[in-house]
């Protein structure tokens, strides 16, 4: 530190004051005149310092108490640190100070004394997450900012400047082997010159094992921020959120479309664009790349901050988004073995992949599981942390392919299911994207058959006063994943629809909604033609794409059960955009999801967005995750015959007798069969007997 | 090794065969049947293999001798090895194998053995110098190919192609750590299934700390070398050698004019031009990495060779180079206290500079001495190894400013001198710069008065028969750097001018060369106006220059002695194109360099492209000049009073009546004074009485 006393901490004895640090309980014995920050760094007290105790950047303040404190069995003088001093009494006519604060680099102590460092002042503070299962996120970013005074050149001793810096770094701030990139040669004299030998530097600290390096320089004291990408770049859209690394905050957030979206809607029409197009796979590189750099752009802009502030980004995807932003030809990934270029994390610079950020920008990819569970799923992982439960947690992240996690804290399990694009909306006689006018929510009366909806970008049911009002600039335009799951779920409860997944006629149902659709029948859910809207139905081959696709997310899930020896699990979190607008009980009821007491299923939103944020700000995160994906267990659902077995199995929707409680009430399902032929459609897919193996 | 043999040479008894290698002279015993190579990997020896004992790469070509060998103790039977076998017969008939060589892969051991393994099976070789007086190179280059065998990929061990390969490389090669560069995760899976699983790789090793990195991958086994380059960028010529980086040898070697040249002829008018002019940095940067290019590809195509196989450089040059090649204004190299951006070695990645050799080439330049003592100089120092040395030596690496090094293995002291532009020929009436048609060497008669020269381009002296015929196409246009010198020497020997540097007139010399110009005297060397040629004088001015060149170039060499507290030296080193030209001999009698034996003054050449070919092919020998540069004991002229001291008294040309020893010659300078005014020009410049301190 610069700021050298004429006391020598380390020479306390047992008459000198004793100095008690809240909330860490930390303390120990200090020569009268020790300054509050050098007592809080020979304790490891974590009290933040940009400016090295210069009175400068105030982070290091601190709320001494007054008065007897039997908890730590010290009684406080109100002399028992110095008295308020010029240096505090500038900072805050300039800045403010909350009363009761002092600056831990000008407070010194003169007696026995209980300090609380509040959490703004703490480098590892935590920020704190919505959802209360998860923990907290500890603050520990990639990049810090320090304030150095660098030594002079002087012809006799003729180093460069740049080791007169490096060396500063040492001796002022303890970094090691500190690294530069060429850019900072090339601007470091002016800036040093400028700031007369004071300068500020964010330095990347990297992960263990990295050499730490210069990222950028300030003249004198820079005061303001760097900042972090968390980004999660998905098959059809891209979302990022920008962090402010001193802070944790996220101070914007946004999102595009995927501009890969013109080459193919799913991630195997991509690989397919890639095999039959020379340079399929470099068009679709560039467009992602270019999209990524409009992004930025556009949440920089948002958040009214220098793009070039932008140090470090964090990317989760899944293989085939991650082999083509990386440049890499899909081509392996859509033939077994499904052999990944690359399985580790990575550790690269912004420019190496034509971001438009800070110059010498640090990016990390996440690990990727395996051929068909990317760094998304690792990124759900780091979120959900599934190998640190206790109970047995299935974490399921659904969309053209559900990626699912089962373990606790004993092992996970992760595999990877071909669900397809139809809980997309795709492959849907009226599907849609997610997007205003789609049909997201549906109920059917058990009694007059009649169904009741909800459409993107109104709040009103389709039943309520007002409803055509609110949609009049959207319309109704079609149904939505979340709104064919619904559908399908609440035509099987109302008894339209038998077990089989066969719609009855008008005169098996009794209603006029059941029509004939060439040799099978149709639910019809809206008729807009009146108005030359569309008229949407619910089809026996939508019926038959989403019985495919629960089929194969129920099947993933029971595979890694069988593999775990279990029959039940003890919590289900649904991950993902579609996993947050899903309703828990629908997805019950069709089977998409093994046995669970329903209010232990619960939605985690974006987690991938979410571990991307976690990986952002905390770099032992990194280390965490790379270690949990190396002993993740990974199964191929391609080659477990069982998995073969459970999809046949699966494919029927709940048939059961058996009352089951859902949110307090009990369902139970019609026993309804519309199938004239017979059938053979067993029920595994959904109602089974709760049994453990014993 | 991939070649896993049934015997396991780690549990060799007494009563197993004796192994004896050559030259290393390392033995010990192995069971029977353990193949040569196996058996040197064991002991240690320097045995070359890429293929990895594979019976691909050849390269472990060893010789057994047979009978009896005294020195080793060892009878060695005809059946010592095992029989001739197929791999080596096939390698024979499409390769050839010089008689009585083996595989060291193939061959095993039967009994007591001797083998020899010739120059080109060691990985380590030794490059040999033309110098006798100097250390040859050691071969461990930075980067080297290793094959390998990879794991095919496998649906229940999802990990990724990379990964696979880094571990066949730490299994097959033991290499821990190894990274990648992007671009090799962009050719790796097609690689991999070309090659089926089989590959070359190059691996950069890296200097001490580094960590490994692959640079390129073939499919299969290949055959061909990776190539580096050592490149001297001087401040008028850019030099390089393009050197096989598994030879070692220079397989081409190419210079161009630094274009830079455009924007000021010498270093200090080129800082002005950046000073003077917004971007003018950032021009010359642009123009000396686009000559820089220009000369890659010209030496590439002379070698015939990919410019993409190129993938290590390294670079010397002085500091203002230093500065303008990687970006960085070099305004503070322009003033006191010419502060460096940075001193230490750099190593980069040849895209930063925007160097079009291989996509992932590494690039190294040496560490500055100070910030007028540049990477050239410690480029010097690495191949003349002042540091290494017993007797005293003093080595001067003349060009615009002159580079001084005085040391030997007690401590090493580095100064430079501002001799300015004359001794390339430059400030000289008739001077230019050494191009076909200047005036080289000079010869005067000193009864008659009389020269003879010769001029570049042609072999012969101006008197011998066929000399017009043989200047026909260059002329006779001026005179170079080691002409002005020879002239002027030659001058003083003959007594046409005085120890101040005064040209006597026609009246004083007797001779008709010496004409009038203004108030002082010329000397007629060449009157090529009859054919409209140049009339080619030595003036006073050139004179003046010339001496006050000598005088900066004596009075750094002097300094350095006052700080090393001795008065004369041992050795002489002359470095440098124009210390390759220049003649010891002219050079003591004009007073450059101190009191030496005449012939312990030898010539280096370009010293300073030496000690980059040096650390191009030898790792070591980086960290080794690092730290020699550390210790190098750096002197600034420009702030020691005793510069100017010796400065003063330097101008002077050697004036005395003590004979010398020249060349067994003796010698005796003409005790002439032209200087009507009288004068005190001492001749501490020249002739010193030679005694020690005692």
């Amino acid at each position: 530190m610069a700021n050298d006393h004429v006391t020598d901490p380390t020479q306390a004895t047992d008459t000198d004051p004793l100095v008690v640090f809240t909330p860490s309980g930390k303390r120990g014995r200090f020569p009268l005149g020790t300054p509050v920050l050098t007592a809080a760094r020979q304790l490891g007290v974590d009290l933040d310092s940009v400016c090295g105790g210069r009175g400068i950047c105030s982070k290091c303040q601190i709320t001494p108490s007054y008065g007897e404190f039997s908890k730590h069995g010290v009684t406080v003088a109100d002399d028992a640190l110095s008295e308020w001093n010029r240096v505090e009494q500038r900072y805050k006519d300039k800045r403010g100070l909350i009363d009761g604060r002092r600056l831990g680099c000008q407070a010194t102590v003169q007696g026995d004394v209980v300090i609380d460092v509040p959490p703004e002042s703490q480098v590892h503070r935590q920020v704190v997450r919505k959802r209360a299962e998860v923990r907290d996120i500890t603050m520990n970013p990639s990049t810090r900012l320090f304030y150095v005074e660098v030594e002079e050149p002087d012809m006799h001793k003729p180093s460069g400047d740049m080791e007169r810096l490096i060396e500063a770094l040492e001796t002022q701030w303890g970094l090691k082997d500190v690294q530069t990139d060429l850019h900072i040669l090339q601007c470091l004299q002016p800036a040093l010159r400028k700031g007369q030998w004071k300068v500020t530097v964010a330095v990347h600290l990297g992960h263990t094992g990295q050499s730490a390096k210069i990222m950028h320089i300030w003249p004198g004291y820079y005061e303001g921020s760097v900042y972090g990408l968390a980004v999660d770049l998905g098959s059809t859209t891209i979302a990022a959120h920008l962090c402010d690394l001193k802070t944790g905050e996220v101070i914007a957030s946004s999102g595009i479309m995927n501009p890969q979206i013109r080459f193919g809607e799913d991630l195997m029409s991509r690989v397919s664009y890639a095999m039959m197009n020379k340079g399929g796979d470099q068009e679709m590189t560039n467009a992602v790349r270019e999209g990524m750099n409009a992004l930025f752009t556009q949440i920089a802009a948002e958040a009214e901050i220098d793009k070039a502030l932008i140090v470090d980004a964090v990317f989760v995807c899944n293989p085939v988004m991650h082999h083509l932003f990386l440049g890499i030809d899909p081509f392996e990934l859509g033939q077994a073995p499904f052999a990944l270029a690359t399985s580790d994390s990575l550790a690269l610079r912004a420019v190496e992949l034509d971001l438009n950020i800070h110059p010498a920008a640090r990016v990390y990819l996440l690990p990727c599981i395996a051929g068909h569970v990317g760094a998304d799923a690792a990124a759900v992982a780091l979120s959900e942390a599934p190998d640190k439960s206790d109970d047995l947690v299935l974490v399921v992240d659904v969309g053209t392919n559900a990626e699912i996690l089962l373990g606790n804290k004993e092992k996970v399990l992760a595999c990877s299911s071909p669900t397809g694009p139809a809980f997309e909306g795709a492959q849907i006689s009226s599907g849609q994207r997610a997007a205003p006018g789609a049909i997201e929510r549906v109920e059917i009366n058990p009694e007059t058959k009649e169904p009741r909806f909800r459409v993107i970008g109104s709040d009103l049911w389709s039943d309520e006063d007002g409803f055509g009002q609110s949609i009049a600039t959207t319309g109704i335009t079609g149904i939505c994943g979340s709104g064919i799951i619904e559908a399908i779920a609440e035509m099987r409860l109302a008894g339209v629809l038998d077990a089989s997944g066969l719609i009855g006629s008008a005169e098996q149902t009794g209603t006029k909604r059941c029509i004939e659709d060439g040799r099978t029948n149709a639910y019809l859910l809206w008729d807009g033609s009146a108005e030359g809207g569309p008229t949407i139905t619910v089809t026996n081959p939508d019926i038959r794409a989403i019985q495919m696709a629960k089929a194969a997310l129920y099947s993933g899930a029971r595979l890694l059960m069988d593999k775990f020896d279990v029959d039940r699990v003890d919590r289900v979190v649904l991950a993902g955009a579609f996993g947050a607008h899903i309703s828990a009980k629908h997805a019950m009821v069709l089977g998409m999801i093994p046995d669970c007491e329903l209010d232990a299923v619960t939605s985690a939103g974006n987690a991938a967005g979410t571990g991307a944020r976690i990986a952002l700000l905390n770099t032992e995160a990194r280390v965490e995750i790379e270690d949990t994906v190396r002993n993740i267990e990974k199964i191929e659902t391609a080659v477990e015959p069982r998995f073969q077995e459970h999809f046949v199995n699966a494919s029927a929707i709940p048939n059961s007798s058996d009352p089951f409680p859902i949110l307090g009430h009990v369902v139970t399902l019609p026993n309804v069969n519309f199938n004239t032929g017979g059938g053979d459609a067993s029920a595994e897919g959904g109602r089974r007997r709760r049994r453990r193996r014993d």
